[in-house]
């Protein structure tokens, strides 16, 4: 029988509710050949509060030693105004994403997942705009701005360069590199910088240029200034089709900014991934960290009205892309759209059913 | 009679085309008691082919010596690949808005301006998402990323910070400062950053927060994360009337995407200027530069067929801002909804109309 170990961190506020749905949806496929060993570990302010830092190196090392990491979210008002940055709750999602060197966030964005009927109801966009979209948002994860190590406040690397442009650092230029590899041909690969102001994103714009010319020769490539982009973003998503790929800065306002096609964070799952999927250079399927886009919602933890579906959704894409399961993450995704279309919904999607009864309900659909 | 002193750049591009409607329109408010001084410069990728350089000291000298300056577009093509940053074509708008010290960019956003007609037909958005937006972009614009000095390639500030943090410095300390009195009762300010990632936004909201606490004790002030806000921005925009204040980095995205709303950037002037309207620590009426938010558009110049009202509506918010005239500027905004609205439109807004017959078509009207 295979066994995959499992490691589970579902943080603070909303998280461990939303996880135990998801956990519940991961075991309807237990079978006598395969086996899910779940080891449950504290990160973000629970973590804090027992252990004094957002994560320790033990559950760094039990994230290395794991199959696949499911993650819900962390932070709240109890640690706001502490400490932050890496210090913080949200530190605990930098450190465990720098440790495990899961460089490339995808966020799958389609006008019809999970379901055309949440789309329609939800997205602020009129029809014909989102129709048919359908992109990956590829961001760069574990460097930019966001690891710059501090010497002192309101500095950027030890040696005064922001932390993916060091470009004395060859590890860091590697992990600029290896985003350039998302290409699944025919996709054209959008790649956004501001190669026009910044001297990081020029050196963004040659490495990718390079990578894509030496390993996808036969890829359109298309360079889009990052402002323009989230204007078309919001004006002809469709014509983002594709893989778009974006440093850890621009990444995070393009991301969270995707997640208005589909009109609802609740139903959007991400993965944080150490390769990219057909990426050639990769010696075994990727592993990595699975989370939903939405936080940690404070003010509606623990009664029972959180939305599971993202978090359940996460299993999906780690099954899909770290343990060869394409079958089964396509059930679980089949069986989250024919609940969500039978208007068995948390109330954040205008329905009256709480956290539990969905994933029960998604279960009973399995 | 009054002799306002005006610095005409058009840059490359379409720009020339569109300044020529915006100036027709500006001379229509010549008076015996009100003249014009015009004085037309280089700016750009032709004053790269001219002197070198994007733009020469005697122009920055110019801009410091007028009352307000008209800008268009720079950029194309031919000067890509070349010099990029300060010493591109780009480089002469940051470069003229560094010496100007114009360091609040204005955008505003109304559901409704320049004309409800416009928005109706163009926005990607559902009717009732957007009815009732009414926000201003404030965004900082002399500072951040874009002005670290470059030591070598991929250096942010010659200490090693970026630019606007570099705390020793007392005066990019006070750009932040600045910006953050923004506020006319009773409008809300919604700053936006990233405090729990980056140490530099963690500087920038200390600043927002005594600022507002000190000089606007009755104005509501919001902290938002800026990839929340680029999300709230397309899904609940309403929710983010008031003032929106950024920096340089996230203030570039989200006001690119504030466009969005009205749907398209041929309609949408912007005003960068040395002080807020209603910053009672200013002596006099700010000056300033005001340019449309859409670019060059290289691939449609010389053809009489760019748009020329964001450039003509630059006009109305110069009169507005610098040159104390609101009943003008009122005026201007009027004739261009009444051309709009009677159908009299360039290509990009569905209609047939060539760049010279919009402009002559607001001048009648006035
Ligand atoms: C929680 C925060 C640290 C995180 C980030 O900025 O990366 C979040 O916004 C995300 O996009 O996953
Ligand atoms: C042209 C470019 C330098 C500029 C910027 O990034 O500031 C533009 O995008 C803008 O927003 O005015």
């Amino acid at each position: 029988a295979k066994t995959f170990n499992i490691l589970v961190l579902p943080g603070d506020g909303i998280g461990p509710e939303i996880m135990a749905e998801a956990v519940k949806v991961l075991k309807v496929f237990e079978t006598p050949e395969r086996k899910f060993e779940l080891r449950q570990e504290l990160i973000g302010g629970c973590s804090i509060d027992a252990h004094g830092k957002p994560v320790t190196e033990e559950v760094k090392q039990a994230a290395l030693d794991s199959d696949a990491v499911l993650f819900a979210a962390v932070g709240g008002p109890k640690w706001d105004n502490q400490r932050r940055g890496l210090d913080g709750p949200e530190g605990g999602l930098l450190q465990i994403r720098k440790a495990m060197d899961i460089y490339a966030n995808l966020r799958p964005c389609c006008s019809t997942s999970p379901s055309a009927s949440i789309t329609k109801e939800f997205s602020p966009f009129k029809h014909e705009v989102i129709e048919g979209v359908d992109f990956v948002v590829v961001r760069e994860n574990c460097g930019g701005a966001y690891f710059g190590r501090k010497v002192e406040e309101a500095t950027y690397g030890d040696d005064g360069r922001m932390g993916l442009f060091r470009s004395r650092d060859p590890t860091s230029y590697t992990s600029i590199r290896r985003s350039g590899t998302a290409a699944q041909p025919p996709w054209p690969v959008i790649s956004l910088d501001k190669a026009n102001v910044l001297a990081s994103s020029r050196l963004w714009r040659r490495v990718v240029d390079k990578t894509m010319a030496a390993e996808y020769p036969q890829v359109k490539l298309v360079h889009q200034l990052a402002d323009s982009a989230s204007l078309i973003l919001a004006t002809n998503p469709r014509s983002l089709n594709g893989v778009i790929l974006a440093d850890n800065t621009f990444g995070d306002m393009i991301s969270d900014q995707a997640g208005s096609i589909v009109g609802t964070l609740g139903v959007l799952p991400s993965a944080s991934l150490n390769g990219l999927p057909g990426d050639k250079t990769l010696k075994t399927r990727p592993y990595g960290l699975y989370e939903p886009t939405h936080g940690s919602a404070p003010t509606i933890a623990g009664q029972n009205i959180a939305n599971p579906v993202a978090m359940i959704l996460c299993v999906a894409l780690m099954f899909r892309y770290s343990l060869s399961m394409e079958d089964e993450a396509q059930r679980v995704e089949d069986a989250v759209r024919k609940v969500l279309d039978s208007g068995i919904r948390t109330s954040d999607l205008g329905g009256k059913a709480g956290t539990k009864e969905v994933g029960d309900a998604i279960v009973s659909a399995l």
